[in-house]
């Protein structure tokens, strides 16, 4: 190829040499310049085109780092062969993917999801963090330690020895980003072999997770106390997944000697191992909060998590667990292409926001909040003089209702929202489908809404459910 | 039982009930109070202990509660049955864990793992989250979207048009906390029966990622234009995990025609996908960046991954991933139990950063700086006069040195750090060893050190390599 001609835009804002880069590699793939052409020199296109040689060096060296162009040594440029991209016939279907099925809006919603909007020690968390974002802290920069910050580590520790009666060292926790990313680390240590028991009624995410992951998993069903050890032995499950504290969704407390039995079972076999979820334990508003479950354990049968999702805000992102020796000599073996996630910068607040006693007072005075919140809806409810009845231990972030108008459980959600009042049937968290309770339950989590929201929002749903003609299955009786 | 005596402490701290708690439920647990024992009545332990019935009523609510006793109505308050705790054998070696081996101190590191200390803008970092914590932003307390924040994944997607020629949507990304937790979102996606070709030599932690989810996965040798595709085929990969712009840890770039080729075999078959971690594409010192090959992609062929370790610190846990379409409705379907793991707080601070201009300044910056000092490396490689050869393109923030001396790599990597100076041999990311080049060669990172101490360090290393006497094999030549 003797020369190259290409209209220079001098207006736009691209440097000459990529604009001759575009050029030509458009030429090039396009196939008008075919392969093994030899593209003018750089002195003879520097004159032809009135830019300088240097212009035209780095569009060739540009060229050349991405396989369009060869320099042979005293020879020139030469196009390099490329084939031809074969398209694969456009999968059907691929679409853009739907829009969720947009949901009715609600005036107020028990939703379970969230934390008090009011009360977040903004301030405080502002502060410590501008004092942590510190140039002279080396630290901030470095991808840390793959269980997470250790001072962080052993003030979590701390707390969970003095809160939460659980015994643990700072070494044996692993801080991440959430439950579903503990479940994901324990299902590659403990095996996918293993078969993995939960609740149910239980959280709806968990066999989701254990489906994707492809872990063998059974659901198990629960009583007022829990997991029957009963059914614990007929499902085959070698690590089971439980509340104790407050048995999501029901509400229930594990009585001692159910978490003695529990133990025992893990106890039996090597193997066998109990993931105590303790999900929303600050917030217990009579007598004590109860001690975890791996307090009573002397075996390292217990894999203890927790978060501060409840505790401060979901949207922090921050989980733990406390491994036993053993499966920690693991982690710390097999686990090694593992950087904790949780981000440096916050991780340093949190624990300082730990040492410095600000944890303990939000907790103490979010306790006060919720108990309230509490009262208002269980309140409201008795004052309806309806006939409803709360299930579930005087504890967490949410209740369970019975409603006994002889709606089911469909009609009483669908009744709910038509007023504007959003609540969440239990079915949902039901695995096994058959042991649904026959009377129709439902999930109220009031941490969101204030306290004369929860009262006007009852006072909607009670005329919603037992004022009027009540819909049956679509006849009016 | 009659009455209860306890040693009640009115110097400690824990108020009276506590103390009575915790003393019956020794009791109960030691078995000095066995099961069906009735407590005393509230009337009567009070007036023996002098303490009113309302403490007493807290302690046998709490017992209760956690159901060591039961309440029966007009009868009073009876022990429950509990079960022994069996203890199983402890199992043996279970130990505290070994400490690591211990890393021989050095003065210079030549570590591929960390970014520049001293150019972080701390400052505009520091202002942007003090803006962003804000008690009027209700978004910030809620879990929000499983792929990440609306507004950042737009940042991204923008910058990645911009600056990587990739073509994506905001909807395409997946923001999540370090290329091991999009890995393994992808392996749940795509199954663990697709096969995974991974670089041969290649970034180290993804054959221990595969192994941990008992994904199948083939080691392919690469030549200097990347993966060869007679060896993708040979290994019977669907996916294969490569890095175009920068291979790790080679350093070279793959030219558009091996992209093409490796497209071409994507497209022949359904189910097949590649990888693209682009993972320091930021940083080329010479001409343009390579666009991404996901540029090329007209199928949906080519999952791409980027983050935010290399450009601005390892240290805030950020990656992301542009999932083709089908792959993002199977990934919306499937994985609903997700939560970015990424806390809203970073999430906001990192959109604000990219969308008023700080990123890009932040890159330019930084370009220069890590050019500069590479030029002191290879500047002072050059000036040593000593038979070492750099390997790679001018890219990223490590080169490869071979060292033309007769020691082996072990050898090399000795004799370097008993004179102060750690170097990182290649062979440890060879998978298939035997593909591993007979001449020993060396990855030296450079972000983490000053200009003059590379100069320093190099000085150091040709000294430790090139005078005195070389050992070879323990024989002093």
């Amino acid at each position: 190829m003797e020369m190259l001609t290409f209209a220079m835009d001098t207006e736009d804002g691209a440097p000459l040499y990529l604009q001759l880069y575009e050029y030509i590699k458009s030429e090039i793939r396009s196939g008008n310049i075919p392969c093994s052409t030899k593209l003018p020199s750089k002195r003879k296109l520097s004159s032809h085109l009135g830019i300088s040689q240097n212009t035209i060096q780095a569009a060739y060296d540009q060229l050349i780092a991405e396989g369009y162009v060869m320099p042979l040594e005293r020879k020139g440029f030469f196009v390099c062969k490329l084939d031809n991209i074969v398209k694969l016939e456009s999968a059907a279907g691929a679409g853009t993917g739907e829009s969720r099925k947009s949901l009715q809006k609600a005036d107020h919603d028990f939703s379970y999801n969230g934390v008090d909007m009011q009360n977040f020690p903004f301030s405080t968390w502002r502060r410590i963090t501008k004092d942590v974002i510190n140039e002279y802290d080396g630290e901030l920069l470095r991808s840390g330690d793959i269980q997470g910050n250790a001072a962080l580590r052993r003030s979590i520790a701390d707390y969970l020895r003095q809160s939460r009666g659980v015994s643990c060292s700072a070494d044996q926790i692993v801080v991440s980003a959430g439950t579903e990313y503990l479940f994901q680390i324990l299902i590659q240590l403990l095996g996918r072999d293993s078969v993995y028991g939960i609740e149910n009624p239980g959280y709806e995410k968990l066999n989701l997770l254990f489906n994707s992951s492809r872990a063998k998993f059974k659901a198990i069903n629960i009583d007022n106390d829990g997991m029957v050890l009963e059914n614990i032995r007929k499902s085959g499950s070698d690590v089971i997944c439980i509340t104790p504290a407050h048995q999501f969704p029901s509400g229930g407390i594990m009585p001692i000697n159910r978490r003695i039995q529990i133990l025992n079972w893990a106890n039996e076999r090597s193997g066998r191992y109990i993931i105590e979820d303790d999900y929303d334990s600050e917030f217990k508003y009579s007598g004590k909060p109860i001690p975890a479950l791996q307090g009573l354990d002397s075996s390292g049968k217990v894999i203890y998590m927790g978060a501060f999702s409840k505790s401060l805000s979901p949207s922090l992102r921050i989980s733990y667990m406390v491994l036993p020796e053993k499966l920690l000599k693991e982690f710390k073996e097999k686990m090694s292409f593992i950087i904790c996630p949780v981000p440096m910068i916050e991780q340093k607040v949190l624990c300082r926001f730990i040492q410095e006693g600000y944890f303990e007072r939000h907790l103490n005075k979010m306790r006060t909040i919720y108990k309230k919140k509490r009262e208002a809806l269980s309140g409201a409810i008795a004052q309806a003089g309806s006939p409803m009845e709360i299930v579930g231990a005087d504890a967490g972030l949410h209740l369970i209702l019975r409603v006994n108008n002889g709606m089911s459980e469909r009609q009483l959600v669908d009744s709910a929202i038509r007023s504007g009042v959003r609540v969440y049937g239990l079915s949902k968290y039901y695995l096994d489908k058959e042991y649904l309770n026959k009377k129709p339950e439902l999930l109220l989590g009031y941490a969101t809404m204030g306290e004369e929201e929860i009262a006007e929002a009852v006072e909607i749903l009670s005329r919603a459910w037992f004022s009027g003609p009540i819909e049956l299955e679509g006849q009016v009786i």
